[in-house]
């Protein structure tokens, strides 16, 4: 019998999935370690259990998915990983994580009733925390396992001060034995990651899966503009040291960054702070965020010393302070050759129409590439929106979403 | 005797006042109606008995200082009113306001130790609550002596429910016989107003006396800017309906409104909202005020309507909506000929240099010139600077500016 996903399984499951944490608007609020999100981990345990699956957690809180002891010849197979995670943001969508776990697992229940034999086992894994909706430790549960967690604090604590300690051990895990689930790096054949898009692209060209070759580089700045106060009525425009049109220009020149020089792929501005941010007052300062994204290092470089040339001579010209910070830097991560063929390949026997394309946000795949070579496969997102109640990709593309990720675990 | 100011008599009331309410920083806290402003109240009725004046409290709570009843042909002369308020907003200055109280003071004193007998009859005001920072009724005092006072709610509160009823009678007011204290047209023959710039023109230009022209028109508009929200990631340039780089145009094309095109006289954004203001999402809205400043009311009506055709454009060309709200339009008012050039006359027989200058801030003059001509001198602001701990003015300035005071009392 030849293998293959159980639409109806895979839509009913996640429309399980999306009552766990969700609201009456349609949104989900399963933060990493909330009761909702520990509930949705054990449903997840459960679920696999019904289909015949083991089901374990890790000192981490990640729950894995494997097929039962005594299949043939499990334990001299590499593993393949496959995973996404089950939190979410507050107020976001049913599908960001949540799809790819659910489809992991379908995945997983096609092979063991098809009586398939993939060369690499295949492990499902539900990474703990990824957001760091509600514990800031986002990335949690791949960090972990890929060994690539910071030193935390001796007691991780969330923004209201309570421990991730109890919570933690609610869902399995234990803070005193993180070591104990950590993979050395080449115990992992490969590691596949089926997501939404999060972003318009798919939807807008009409393709229904995204072979993703690189997770974007990030740069994060704050810009710090300080000029002087002043009464709005009162001061003449060429006397004033107004850092709200500076802000303006700044904003400006980190568009034309991405539009019109091309230098990074996006540049964004959505945070601004202005002091003391009064009507009939010259401001005195603005603080305002700059988020830079591409896929090739050297262009985010690039991209960061045009900005600070443009901002410097605005400072200059307009008589005020401008500051740079840098909050984070993190490099692109590719995905592998191999793995973006064999997800090329399933695609187009499935006859879907595809892209490769770069992938925007940040995903956990990112995280096991320290340890692993890796795989992205994305759908479409109706109208690009992500970590919104109005997420969603149309069943159809969830669907073949699952059947490329099962035909590569089996071309592998 | 010619009558002068006594300038270290005058220099001494300043600085007593600037205790009344003031911190440790030079900053002076005196809200209208809080007791820090009530005792200032107290002080000035005080001093003026000291000094052989009489002192009332009208219904408003406007302290009234006249020469005694027996001032020979007192009752026949009309009015010449002198004036300014005492209460200043949350750690301002020391000068705004109570500098022209204190100077018509020192004025009112010169004239009766001289024996002097001015053609009209001085009467000093301190108006209640100009700033209006605790009750938000600005302009309260001179709004209720001209006649001018907009419909009240049955019991006015402060910003945190405290009814104005009880603060008002402890002031020594009424708030049931606010008609009491109306001044009908034709009653006062001239107001004339000493206040600091609050600006930097003065200063800038070596100039010592303000010969205020005009207090300029305002219209303050609320813009809001609706695009889409997206991920910062994942949402290509070219497919963001960002309302963050169209607010950085529009700020841009306000500010070039007085600046390049020279429609109004200042263009001001001093107040703007993103949300959901996160670093990492392409903000859905953004909301921001503009304040345009002109002496000449059609200047305003041009410097808006031009303003329209830009945001519309802008708009259009992002797709995005943009919505103005008109939150004010406050006509400009003229101060009178005759006023202006018998100011003139007297800095220029005391030999300090003056020019013509609008005011770019509001004051009570601009009320009382609906019952009367008006008629304002300014004095330099070190730095341009106002409403603010740093606000001064050198001492030789103060008493300048009191002098010209008294020599236009005397001259009219």
């Amino acid at each position: 019998m030849n293998p293959d996903i159980n639409a109806s399984r895979l839509l009913d499951r996640i429309e399980t999935f999306a009552k766990i944490g969700g609201n009456s608007h349609g949104g989900i609020t399963r933060e990493g370690f909330s009761p909702a999100d520990l509930q949705a981990c054990a449903r997840l345990s459960e679920e696999a259990r019904l289909a015949g699956l083991d089901s374990t957690v890790d000192a981490a809180g990640n729950v894995l998915i494997r097929r039962p002891e005594g299949v043939r010849g499990a334990k001299d197979r590499r593993v393949l990983l496959l995973g996404s995670h089950l939190d979410t943001v507050a107020n976001g969508g049913r599908l960001d994580g949540a799809y790819g776990v659910l489809a992991g697992l379908d995945v997983m229940q096609a092979i063991v009733e098809s009586g398939a034999e993939p060369a690499y086992e295949p492990v499902l894994v539900a990474f703990a925390n990824e957001e760091g909706a509600l514990f800031p430790q986002p990335f949690w549960g791949s960090k972990v396992l890929a060994g690539a967690l910071e030193m935390l604090p001796d007691d991780p604590c969330d923004h209201s001060g309570r421990s991730l300690r109890h919570p933690l051990a609610l869902a399995g895990g234990d803070l005193t034995a993180l070591r104990t689930a950590v993979w050395p790096a080449g115990s992992v054949a490969a590691y596949l990651e089926l997501h939404v898009e999060q972003g318009p692209v798919l939807e807008r060209e009409g393709h229904t899966i995204g072979v993703v070759d690189s997770i974007t580089g990030r740069t994060q700045l704050t810009v710090e503009i300080r000029g002087s106060a002043g009464h709005a009525g009162t001061t003449p425009m060429e006397m004033r040291r107004d850092p709200v049109t500076v802000a303006a220009r700044v904003v400006l020149a980190a568009e034309d960054l991405a539009r019109e020089q091309r230098l990074c792929r996006v540049a964004t501005v959505g945070w601004m702070e202005v002091q003391p941010n009064s009507p009939n007052t010259i401001a005195e300062s603005v603080r305002l965020t700059i988020d830079l994204r591409d896929s090739v290092p050297s262009s985010l470089e690039n991209a960061e010393e045009a900005l600070r040339t443009s901002l410097a001579s605005l400072g200059k010209q307009a008589d005020v302070h401008v500051d740079i910070r840098v909050d984070a830097r993190a490099a692109p991560v590719a995905t592998d050759p191999t793995l973006r063929a064999a997800i090329t390949a399933s695609a187009r026997e499935l006859g879907l129409p595809h892209r490769t394309l770069p992938s925007g946000a940040g995903h956990d795949a990112q995280i096991v590439a320290r340890i692993a070579p890796i795989g992205m496969i994305f759908v479409p997102s109706i109208g690009g929106v992500s970590h919104v109640p109005e997420e969603d990709t149309a069943a159809a593309d969830l669907v073949a979403g699952a059947r490329v990720l099962l035909r590569t675990v089996l071309r592998l």
